[in-house]
């Protein structure tokens, strides 16, 4: 089979005087950060969805892509040479992950027998290619949103079938994600949620759902799987109400039905502002809970309203995910998945070679920058500070248990009013965060 | 003292033909609805702040409103005139309840000794007038965000003197509120939260704040105060991510800092839909954790970014908040608070009458219609035959805890394919949804 | 051919009293308001597009929708038995007028001749149907955004060859709606707009968008169309901005461009929402300036940031939009145009007829609640006497032009100070508003 | 009178290295840039209101800054004492510019005539600071909206004693500014706007307001004030509905009354995001239509739906303005005026001198780096080969004026499909902008 990209070498660091569009300026795979190299901390991933089988369609018009290597059939043959296409890219790329859902590597059966059988003929291309290259599986998931039986949901359907058929294509899609070696498994929630409450009994869903997880847990342990379970946060689109709203939702999810041994989060940047949150809250706050898993690197256009899957290119962003990342102790098995997709105008196939690009270069520069912001202490030290009164006298009687409304009353009552407060500093700190750029 | 509202008369039911703008249409209190009288079940409360306090000021300009009982000073002598008029009003309109915050009731003084008394002085007063009219007060609360001194939060505060102080002020409000039989006490988020990451330790103000709910816990069992605690959900405004975001942040929160058991949320409306929510969904979220509590009924302007706290009137929205809370056996304790301010514009005492009896007319017609909606039950069957797959075969083996991964594909492999869906109806739903108007 | 709906009859006017789902409660065409039939004041119309081409596909999966007589293929026969559903359809729900673009009655060719082929032997078989039933065309229009020559725009392509492929089609679709009578022809900007603004040129594009409206005034002078043409504002999808974003864009274009006396606006609700204005403010802003065309009649969901097309059952929405519309002295050529889709999940054939009776019912009783108002008189005299200082003395003067900043001063520098003001009394106008429901 | 900083020396320029955060790292006023200096191309301006009157309060709780020489009296004579310190901060801080709302100078009299008293007593004081320093009046503007009498708007107030009011103030403003050598004279909408419908006569109220402009631009040629006179877009707050929403907003209004020579737009970031644009379009589109005046240096925070008027510090939104400005020949009489304020924490002096530090610093950059582009030449030469097929043939004859439809359809019939479009290059042209960084 020709190369797809044939003009396209492996692309190279360069440095940041490049002016090579094809090269990284920043991204250099085997520089130390804090003790690890590039690759270890950022760990980056190629999504099999947007990039080989995005088509550029939109609610207003039919695909736009340029993917010569594609015949557009749902052929198993077809399959195959999307992923051959796809080792290619990523080797040449110089991603040492990818990530995928069973329905976009393979095409769907006329039964479920015979999309188990096109799903096991792809995945051996799969494990082939990715023994071949030493490219590796971040994570697997199965699509339980697209095909119309899902209309409804899929765990959280109003009809019983369909919960038995998802559990069929996740177990099918747990056993392959074993046997490539993937190291996550995710749900993102399709259409767990709803379109209207008038129709929809809440608690009764979202009892089936905490179901759903606990059979692909059990499961899991009896087949040996030990990749980490991971759940993605998103408010609304393709429903209403996502009943995975945000990372609070969704742990609040796992706390009640006794899931959160078993699960963390896989935050993405759109989604999260798509709830009202930045990405640096949702990565802190599901970092201080122990549950920050892995990302899905991209970003929205906040005047806009629905998940515009953006590659991330703002160095604002991806220096304050590093350094939420950096701060919680990286992101064990997960990675930085580009959940991204190139414009519908960028149509042809050396588009996605600039997309990536420049998103590895953003996350590359957003590592450096934190890692040199930590390293200087300024902003760690600005924060140790400002909370300096807990750490002796009465804030630390507070923090150690010893204090009572009682005592602080009485504390309080004594001194009359409390010692002078310090400036927040909000505007000091913005333009050191520039010092770095 | 003479009378505030000379010119008003007890503002009485006078049925829907009337055109009285000072009667109620639907509003009759002691009407049986589903075996409790209207005003069992909406419990309507006023608030002090908004009713009494507020001025009309905004960003761009000072205060407009016309009250001439109000001399303007922060004098124990106007906040017992004060105090009267809110009575007079009360009273007049007809609301059962009303629900303040220390400092609104009575003025701040040089020390917190002295604060503690005028709130003394002020509380006596409130005593004596519930006595005298036998209205009750819905809930107490302390505010712990106007005071420069709460700038950084109170309990989340970096500084430990403000967490201190915030303790003295709420265990004094707990004192009162029981004193007065308060039958709820609430706490709103205020100044819990950030404004920007890069000055604040999270983690370390979620621990403080868990200590400080853990703290009124104890402090109200040790008074024997056992009104319900209730947190009201916020996502921004007047910071800009407050912790208490939504109900799925508030209860994430309760659980994973063991304070559920002790806990209510107090919905409102406006703030559900700044965090991206209808009132709907947060009262039904609520309701099926058991933590539907009490609700601030108000309404947001969709198109506006801000909590604009109006009065609500849209019938719309007061059905489907009856809907939910009747679906949920009430709000126990909780009531229809009025947390809700008239426009700047509308300056003129009067226009306090004609806000509230709008809102009340509001829930009371929302109450009616949402009563006849359960009995007639369209609505009820129509969700039950939705997820009537769940009630035998399949969906039965899966909720009975019978059904695992392996047995779900086995069934579904031999099935083939789902049995075919139903229209979720939407459209008919939202037209039988307009018949009852 | 069978029918396609066999078990539908006319639909009918039964009352308000009526439970029958597929009867009109309000809608009763002949019945006379303010001196014309509903029918006349409210010219429904069914587009083509939702109605009879849309497939329920969403950005996360493929189409439901259940359409036997549609066989999916791109075929003329297929087109043309379409036709014959659609005017069945069209003819049971009783609306006198229907809307489509060029592309979806007809299937693009394989070259432009081909394409203009198809259109005149699909138009052929509508006109047929329009003679047969008595139906017409409320307006025609030409998709100029699905095809991906349209990427970049059309009129504001970056590339010359679509504007020229554009105007092609707007030429023959210009031909086609005059043949077919049709009372107006719509430009929805479609992708004229832009991504990014890196990549584009605003103002050239702007040039040659006012070209293009040039040409097509021309082109309709030429061939004696006579109907209105009209833009439709749209904020933004498919593209980050569009060109037309709202009425007072579309206008200051048209100022600008010397087009104003050749357009009029057809305003949507979903639009005027994504543009932060009620649709009842682009309403009143479109006719004191004499531009209200028409209206495409939905609502969207304004929790939601993207266009959802939902049928119309806010009575509030629609009172609103019937004041307005009044008000301005109706919509002369224009009409009440459902751009609205059923939801995904609402894939039966049957939902169709629900979802337009739903919106039909909400305008006609929008329109009774509106003239019921409107004969009260109680709204408009409030607003005369709100206004009344500009009736005589200093009002008179400013109005009248004889004032100047002097004499302003004189007069105020006079009177010292304003005399009192009265309050806006929203909440008093809010409940009187819902005194009419 | 002791100096109000004195612990602060003039802010000098020390170059990129610096760490010290009481020194500009970018902005060199004397650095020249495409044949210009940085501060004529900046022309950097201070803000009376925020920087001299803030106080800190916000909707939940009053003032939190400190500002040791001001005694919150509201006299003559702190006002003058506010004056000083205003001169020792901006020439310290090396701004060429302020610019002030009368009433943010002098206090507001007991009378009209006193309030025009107490204008000229301080103005008196700012002609003499501004000889003594050569700092310049960048332009005056009234406040007509803090006051309770603007409740209704001003110019377009109910009621028309408002008008007469606001026109004696402005007529007052106008002589001070010209007396003052402002160069530039602006009017924000202030309450100009409505907040609800059903009470407004939105026609009449707009009618009045060009009325009120008229008079303006009389009055000024009779007085032989030559400045330019601005307008300020904005969408929402503190009406519900601004008139002068946003560019579109306001030059179709000026167009319709005939105002469109006499005006110019003063662009505010903050005010251009609320309206759901980028600063970036604003200024496109009032450049491309001669119309860009100057601008309101701040940004919003994207996820609060309120004008947080936060110092802009993104370098990607300076970097943005400076490409706009250069490209359509800088802003003339205009300037990059600072509409923001320091956060409500903090609170101390010394915050004002970082704010503005880093909000200089960042439009410094942000003109380096956008110089640097322009002479780089690689967007622009992007651009113009993007349009190249409008250069000639049949994109010339379009431009030309020669084409028709039936040419063009002519053309297009011939040819049959487009020639091959090119990719929008979105991603490439994002990390082309990165380079720059």
């Amino acid at each position: 089979m020709a190369a797809a990209f044939p003009e396209i070498e492996k692309i190279r660091y360069e440095g940041p005087k490049s002016k090579n569009p094809l090269a990284f300026r920043w991204y250099n795979p085997d520089e130390v950060i804090e003790g690890k190299t590039m690759a270890e901390h950022l760990r980056f991933s190629v999504v099999y969805w947007h990039t080989f089988r995005g088509t550029g369609s939109d609610p207003f018009g039919p695909g736009t892509m340029l993917r010569p290597w594609d015949d557009g059939s749902e052929s198993v043959e077809n399959a195959i040479r999307r992923v051959k296409v796809a080792f290619e890219f990523i080797e040449k790329l110089g991603a040492p992950f990818y990530a995928f859902h069973d329905r976009d590597v393979a095409p769907e059966g006329a039964t479920l027998r015979e999309s188990h059988k096109n799903f096991d003929a792809v995945a051996k291309v799969l494990k082939d290619e990715q023994d071949r290259t030493g490219i590796k599986l971040l994570w697997g998931t199965a699509n339980l949103f697209s095909n119309p039986r899902f209309m409804h949901g899929a765990a959280t359907s109003s009809h019983a079938d369909v919960f038995a058929y998802g559990a069929a294509q996740v177990k099918k899609c747990l056993e392959v994600t074993k046997a490539l070696g993937g190291e996550n498994y995710v749900f993102w929630g399709g259409r767990e949620g709803y379109q209207n409450l008038l129709n929809t009994d809440l608690k009764r869903e979202l009892d089936h759902l905490a179901k759903f997880f606990h059979m692909a847990v059990d499961y899991a342990k009896k087949i040996g799987f030990t990749g980490q379970f991971l759940i993605e946060p998103k408010p609304k689109e393709p429903t209403k109400h996502q009943y995975d709203s945000d990372a609070a939702a969704c742990l609040n999810f796992l706390r009640s039905y006794d899931l959160l041994p078993y699960f963390k989060l896989n935050l993405e940047t759109n989604h999260a502002t798509l709830a009202g949150h930045t990405m640096m809250h949702e990565l802190e706050y599901a970092g201080m809970q122990g549950a920050l898993g892995s990302i899905d690197a991209n970003t929205g256009d906040l005047l806009l309203g629905w998940d515009t899957d953006q590659f991330p290119t703002n160095l604002y962003l991806t220096t304050e995910c590093m350094l939420a990342i950096l701060k919680w102790g990286g992101m064990g098995a997960g990675g930085v998945n580009f959940d991204a997709k190139v414009r519908r105008e960028s149509f042809e196939p050396i588009d996605l070679f600039y997309a990536h690009i420049g998103g590895m270069d953003a996350f590359a520069r957003g590592l450096k920058i934190a890692a040199e912001m930590r390293a200087d202490g300024e902003f760690t030290k600005f924060v140790k500070d400002r909370y300096s009164t807990w750490d002796s006298g009465i804030g630390a009687e507070i923090e150690s248990g010893k204090a009572t409304f009682e005592t602080l009353e009485a504390y309080m009552l004594e001194k009359g009013e409390i010692s002078p407060h310090k400036s927040g500093r909000q505007e000091m700190l913005e333009n050191l965060f520039n010092r770095y750029f």
